[in-house]
């Protein structure tokens, strides 16, 4: 069986980024998940020595906070500061970006629409950064219907969103408003990730897409290489492999969310290639 | 055979504001045509004294110049003020809208790109108040696609363009721009009018759309009634009805541009109520 990786895949500048950040503060405490890949997680806290605590109430009493990628909700920066925690920055800067958007906008007077999965951690940071209360997340047009928007909209997007879902929400708030600001805050990782994505799909018999099943721009590269191969499969670690999605395939790709170190990638291609097919 | 009428048709607020403005002014003269409709043109010459110039040049030695619906071109306006004309405004105050925010935008720094006919006398006036050199008009996405645009774009649409055409520029600028602010600046009339149309040639056997050759909301109605009912005609005087078209017609649909006043549409009426079918 042929083994093809996608043209772009796997870590993207905010996530080595926040890793080699994290390297260099030993003893520190991340505030959430430094990133959505728990087998890198467990790699930090035992060669690095920095562990993770499950929030901001946690933090008493610690010495050095890092800030994860997906950045985490003004409210908790600013409890941090307060008690005096030393504060190591490694929010990802197209995560910042929407964050100081959300802030701008909502100061002139914009209601403001964050297109993302309410529930993720970047999507809660950029909305808590909004100074008045007309800010909505939202999924999808049936979402947005509900919303008494007003004139003036402005419309960020989770980083790691596909962008044919988010022009769907931009076409309805253009329809819908006198004036709309897009700022279209989907990373550039993410495009030619999900571009990359496609392309192998549609060429392969088997996808195998690698990363955590908490991260939302591998759920996206899931949704996206199902589409064209019917036979794709999210995995976080190679014992999840099951060597029967491989019977009768001859060309197998892979691709890797942003949050994907490269020695879970490799360690994947090792054992596929050893599956009978 | 039934004639029906399309539920919106006709005469906008701003042509009915901009003649009512004509028909309290006898003895002034229209820079360039009031509205794109020769017929009520003529009424208002014969009826009201009101005159229609090529062009400012002509405008030396005239005591009062209207300003069309359309609008005029920023140095236009200024020429007129200088020789000392007295102005009556008739812009459509949906119109004057895009020329405002045309200047806004291109004062702070954004690509400004119109979308809509570059010949068209309300586009060259939108166009004409921009402060810098960056500003485009494009009926398409193959035109903006040879556009350097940069980083921040502004987008307005001449009024009475079709939104879903506009929402193709919409998606364009989305996945170039890291900015974009859409000022949906289509009128309600055109909109109505539109959807209207639409209605109505999906349920008629032929369609008459009634208005200027000149008229660009016309010309968008005609090109929609078209999509839904092969036998659509446009027409701007009875004179132009050709009794052929309605053999075996059953159902005969009547829409008109927003620039077609009344007494021609009911003199076509009465005209293809004769007609023998």
């Amino acid at each position: 069986m042929e083994i093809r990786l996608a043209k772009n895949y796997g870590f993207c500048f905010g996530v080595k980024r926040a890793i080699n950040i994290a390297q260099n503060a030993p003893g520190a405490f991340t505030i959430g998940p430094l990133i959505h890949n728990n087998e890198e997680i467990l790699r930090l806290k035992n060669n690095y020595n920095v562990e993770t605590l499950g929030s901001v109430e946690e933090a008493q009493g610690i010495k050095k906070a890092i800030i994860r990628t997906h950045g985490i909700q003004k409210e908790d920066l600013e409890r941090l500061k307060k008690i005096g925690v030393e504060i190591i920055d490694a929010t990802c800067p197209f995560v910042t970006k929407p964050q100081k958007i959300c802030e701008e906008m909502s100061a002139q007077g914009y209601t403001i629409i964050i297109f993302g999965d309410k529930n993720h951690p970047e999507v809660k940071g950029v909305k808590s950064y909004s100074l008045h209360e007309s800010v909505h997340v939202v999924l999808s047009i049936e979402e947005i219907k509900e919303i008494n928007i007003g004139k003036k909209a402005a419309l960020v997007s989770q980083t790691t969103r596909n962008i044919n879902e988010f022009l769907k929400i931009v076409d309805f708030l253009v329809k819908t408003c006198a004036e709309v600001r897009v700022f279209n805050t989907i990373c550039n990782a993410t495009f030619e990730n999900q571009d990359a994505a496609r392309e192998l799909a549609m060429n392969t018999d088997i996808v195998i897409v690698i990363g955590g099943k908490n991260s939302s721009n591998t759920k996206q590269l899931y949704g996206i290489v199902k589409e064209y191969c019917k036979d794709s499969f999210l995995v976080e670690n190679d014992k999840e492999l099951n060597s029967s999605w491989f019977t009768g395939k001859k060309i197998c790709g892979i691709t890797a969310g942003a949050s994907t170190p490269d020695w879970i990638i490799e360690k994947i291609i090792e054992k596929i290639r050893k599956i009978k097919v």
